[in-house]
């Protein structure tokens, strides 16, 4: 029996790039982890989550146990809305849908939107699970680079002006982190957020708009897309992943009613309501504002830190960018090949992601690599920072 | 803007079908709910749970929030390889996955096989919910009706075989709960598992078994499909939902090597690390045997209490199957419409479930209805059964 003459036409694209299994370099114990994308321990409420957990079951009994989970859901729904209102993004429950982490947004996003045939825009470099899952779907994949402002909208610009002359199919969709990207920490200026919007009309294609390092600013906060979008063509996805704790996977779509109730068809019977019910419990008791604020200067001290490391030990050729939030720095070493660099760095004791795994052409980031400042503790990060600038210089 | 221009070709069967938001009818307070599949409030460990959380993350802080999850996720899967061993699945550790409950299992398992012009074939009645996800992917849907001993597969035998005969497309894939079937409650006997499995390979079709209440049997166990399985055609889908608790969303598939990586590819993202985590550390410290035994002989008693108050109330024409598991019995009352009627029968204080939300051709169920004996007190089943007699009678 060959299982390949079973598989559904549609999962052609994913069967050509999906690796089987884990494919990220596993980095060895004693590193310091400047690799590592998540929150930092001591931020992530553990002990309020424990609590939430105890106090929710004892009043509640077995409900957040059950499928339709605790009626507190109803709160998180709120919860969300309350605090897209606040950053500018004004929309009615209809237009939300909760899901399972930023990943299920795209993933729902994309199964509604994109066939094997579809054309799509995504930002070079860009985020990498984001990239798996669009690969999942289709092959036709457009990519526009990123500088220190964000995504190059002209150059967004000259390719959709180029495909059209030449009668070749339009991008139906953009995919874009805009604050504080995911891997290079930049943000698209805001000039640039009225051109893309310009161009999304003129080219008629949607945008997808993750949010999920949105509240991380360390100065002024951002206005989304989302904020600005005046006929509909925007997917916000948020994710308290960053803010909260990436395990307990809640993200959300905010969009028009029409594009949730689609959603909705496939997402209803994949809920999951005891993290859900938790989320919600947890949310309810604790003082946002002060939460957000504290996460927020201690990410900036931490890439403070880095960013002063960084000009302190790297040699002169080596260049970053400057984050004005979230949890990443771009390196560029010039003449470097990051990913044969890793082995020597994690040798030295400190990792690193290599710049190929963000590049839907692999080969463009060879020169790359991203550090986080998220997870890491401060004096880690320095220590960090001296080993790579030793295998570097 | 016209939000349809954009959606996929691949959902259109989807589109045609999902309704925008529930539909079940909502079951109003004061009834004695016979139409709730949910497992018997006292059943479901909610202190145990409590205290693994509790235990969980004073042991492992921040761990199981995070993307990763506890180390016992680990576990998690042994223990499941470890319940089907003792069900005669013998596998190995990468032909499971485990899933967001047995729904995502049933959409991932969708996902790789169906297109909109692949066949595939259901009984009927069958469980709503997986009906539902088919039609997201495919209007080619046929049927095979459901008898006292399950699945009727010398009618499946005659439907293949015009088929062929007639050159028309043959199912790829059989979706089928063969054991305590919701809603109908009944077997697949033993012959018929045999002549179903022959039947697969002379019509080149794979099985979705989905065992959701495998484990709930009141006598002997049933050997699973998938423990009869020579070529591996057999996708064994299992649930905690029934035996755990279902708002924990922990499910998995048990299929070959092969299938199973493919899976991987559109689960890896989705996966839900604090409430597998909190299932991992729940059951390490869990009687099995005994939490199980515990379920088989309170269901069992709540059956026979439903039986029993069914024979002695019912209206002589009324008939229903005889369950040896699970949580189902179906009634068959000649000549009604039970959808209709359910307005009578939650005005006189009782909830079930047409007949016709689990049959594909909605009106083939009329006449019929499933009540559950899981989540009601054995004297409000009495008393329920007592009411809806009234209004049948």
């Amino acid at each position: 029996m060959n299982v390949k003459n079973y598989f559904s036409q549609n999962i052609t694209s994913a069967l050509k790039h999906a690796p089987p299994g884990a494919w990220m370099p596993v980095v060895p114990d004693g590193c310091v982890r400047l690799s590592s994308g998540f929150p930092d321990a001591s931020l992530v409420p553990v002990n309020q989550i424990q609590q939430a957990v105890t106090r929710m079951l004892n009043e509640e009994q077995g409900l957040p146990l059950h499928y339709i989970g605790s009626p507190k859901i109803d709160q998180l729904q709120t919860w969300l809305r309350n605090r897209m209102y606040e950053r500018n993004i004004h929309i009615n429950p209809e237009e939300l849908l909760v899901t399972s982490g930023a990943c299920q947004a795209i993933d729902l996003i994309a199964r509604i939107l994109i066939d094997e045939d579809t054309f799509i825009i995504v930002e070079s470099p860009t985020y990498m699970e984001a990239l798996e899952i669009f690969q999942n779907y289709t092959d036709q994949i457009l990519t526009v680079p990123v500088d220190q402002d964000g995504m190059q909208t002209d150059q967004l610009e000259a390719l959709l002006a180029t495909r059209k002359e030449e009668d070749q199919p339009l991008p139906k969709v953009l995919y874009t982190i805009p604050t504080f990207q995911n891997p290079t920490g930049t943000t698209l200026s805001s000039e640039r957020r009225k051109h893309l919007l310009e161009l999304a009309e003129t080219f008629n294609f949607l945008i997808m708009e993750d949010g999920a390092y949105g509240e991380l600013h360390f100065d002024q906060p951002v206005n989304s897309l989302k904020s600005m979008d005046q006929s509909g063509r925007v997917f916000y996805i948020g994710s308290l992943s960053k803010v909260v704790a990436p395990g307990m996977r809640v993200g959300w779509v905010a969009a028009n009613k029409e594009w949730i109730e689609t959603l909705f068809c496939f997402k209803k019977d994949l809920d999951h309501p005891f993290a859900q019910s938790t989320m919600a419990t947890f949310l309810e008791n604790v003082d946002w504002p002060a939460h957000l604020s504290n996460l927020q200067s201690l990410y900036q001290s931490k890439c403070s830190t880095l960013l002063n490391a960084l000009s302190e030990h790297m040699p002169a050729n080596v260049t970053w960018t400057q984050p004005k939030g979230g949890y990443f720095v771009w390196l560029t070493i010039p003449g470097a090949d990051t990913a044969t660099l890793l082995e020597k760095a994690t040798d030295a004791g400190v990792s690193y992601i290599p710049g190929k795994y963000f590049y839907l052409q692999q080969e463009d980031g060879l020169e790359q690599l991203r550090l986080s400042f998220s997870a890491a503790g401060e004096e880690e990060i320095v220590e960090g920072v001296r080993r790579l600038a030793g295998v570097i210089g």
